[in-house]
């Protein structure tokens, strides 16, 4: 059985061979510092423009996991990224930095499991030997470009996020490794109506409820079954909702449900709702999250990323907020 | 042999089942009218913004590719999707009209192709049975996002394309249909230097050259093996360009070699260069193309769409033209 439901069955599968996370100087301070591989001291990483930094932080990102999983860049077959800005750049810029094929997702902060979820198709299907999965964001090239000019020190209202800076990547391969992808669930867009873009949690928990219990329908499993059900960024009250909407129908996943956005700082509060987009999930992910199932403290882990599919357009001309989640099942097999 | 080199073979040869094109007037003046399925009167389409207007190109598209194929929307397991506006708006939009997983992909104009290529991979593994890839454009909301507000009425170079308003998508499936999808092959980031955004012919033709060429090496074919070498949006200039570069590695593709952007439109004086867009190849692959090959007048079809990995912030920062161009190989199989 390759496929159920939404749910594809990996029949091999697929292995994390290595990860790697660059993080900013903010996220540094947080639970994630300490299992970063790069923690930068100034977030401009030594470029001239933000995005340039972003798309540095993932360039990295990317060459660590390969130098980490003892690779080389003629060993990986394909590169499948993408990012939160216009057309993706810092993912097809950072692309340029390498001799391999290149795939552009685009899934908003949901990229991470996408990106998952396609590489472990390649891999599991013998198409790809070695698959680099990869994301990241920067706090100042999102604002800027999805919100209000830095400079202009706007003020944030209290169901706002902060947009993570930090980037995370990884290598599937078909062996090696101790964390083996086992299925994966593919989103279905949700839209309940939800137009205002400082509430992403609210927008985007449905998606998540949506994705989360059709994987346990599809893989005839419960949320005591999973060590960790790892949401990307709903932040504090997108989670608290995601909690309400599965526990309506039936599921109470709050005893092992957490979301990246709600624990990456160290203050949670001094950034409202917590942490947000691509890079939110990713660094979380390549760095905490891997090292613990690595050493097998965590054996089973739902990844269910979450992404806000707007734009400043859609929402300038009115439209609500279509988003989705993608999800990957991870297993420790030591 | 499921890879060589960066080509994927398909064992189980995923057929295009159906596909259907939606394209806006002008573009219905030229060779692809009388084979698109909706020729549009008026590219605003009944709706209030240009936007708005290219989402339900594309979700008309999807339908009618849908219903073509026999099938309804409970049969579709997967869209692959993804469009030029910022955040794929067209492509994320249009999936909340569909109640199947939707998968976001960007690849600026090789959109088309890379949809084919991982939906094709989805396909052949039995991961889905059925698959949508899909793409569009439209002329008067890439221009304003891309360039100028049409209301400053600008003058155009004489290098300059003419974003396609037009949309196309096909049914990918495990059976049924007269053309078989045999290979694919993954295009690289290639970046010779450009920085004249009007002049994105010359930008991706050695992306075109790169995976056209890797196509026959990881293939072992030659130009002459195809009855069409089809490229997306190269235009006049890039098509000679692409020519150039291949001719001089030794590959003599003139007598195959033909351009989406090229022949889409009934003078192409008028358009300088000719048609580009995402919504380049998928109208013209979607309605003439596949018409011809179903009628079995073409036996063996290279489409290699090509895209350009800007943004007006990279442009603007002084960056040049990052290309990619993703290719598939199509066989009329009776």
């Amino acid at each position: 059985m390759t496929r159920k439901g939404n749910t594809i069955f990996f029949k091999n599968s697929p292995r994390i061979l290595s990860y790697a996370a660059v993080v900013g100087s903010k996220e540094s301070e947080g639970i994630i510092g300490s299992y970063a591989d790069i923690a930068l001291a100034d977030d401009m990483y030594g470029e001239s423009t933000y995005e340039k930094a972003e798309c540095k932080m993932l360039s990295t990102a990317i060459s660590l996991a390969i130098e980490k999983g003892g690779l080389k860049q003629g060993d990986i077959d394909v590169l499948l990224s993408g990012d939160l800005l216009n057309q993706i750049i810092s993912a097809s810029f950072a692309a340029r930095d390498f001799d391999f094929p290149f795939l552009g997702l685009y899934s908003a902060c949901s990229t991470m499991s996408e990106s998952m979820l396609l590489g472990a198709t390649l891999v599991d299907g013998g198409y790809a030997k070695n698959a680099v999965c990869a994301t990241g964001s920067h706090f100042a090239s999102a604002e800027r470009q999805y919100r209000y000019p830095l400079e202009l020190g706007c003020t944030r209202p209290p169901q706002a996020q902060w947009t993570v800076t930090g980037a995370g990547g990884l290598v599937l391969s078909r062996k090696g490794g101790r964390i083996a992808i086992i299925n994966g669930t593919m989103g279905r867009v949700c839209d309940l109506g939800v137009t205002d873009v400082n509430n992403m949690g609210a927008a985007m928990a449905p998606a998540a409820a949506d994705t989360i219990m059709r994987h346990f329908k599809d893989t005839g499993t419960e949320p005591g079954d999973f060590d960790l059900i790892l949401t990307g960024d709903l932040g504090a009250l997108g989670s608290r909702i995601l909690k309400d909407l599965t526990w309506e129908k039936g599921f109470d996943i709050s005893a092992n449900h957490v979301d990246c956005g709600e624990i990456i700082y160290k203050v949670i509060e001094s950034e409202f709702q917590g942490g947000s987009g691509a890079g939110c999930s990713a660094s979380v992910l390549n760095s905490y999250v891997l090292t613990k199932m690595d050493a097998g403290l965590y054996k089973r882990v739902l990844f269910a990323a979450t992404g806000a599919l707007l734009s400043t357009v859609s929402s300038g001309q009115g439209e609500s907020i279509p988003c989705i989640s993608h999800a990957v099942e991870l297993e420790y097999c030591g």
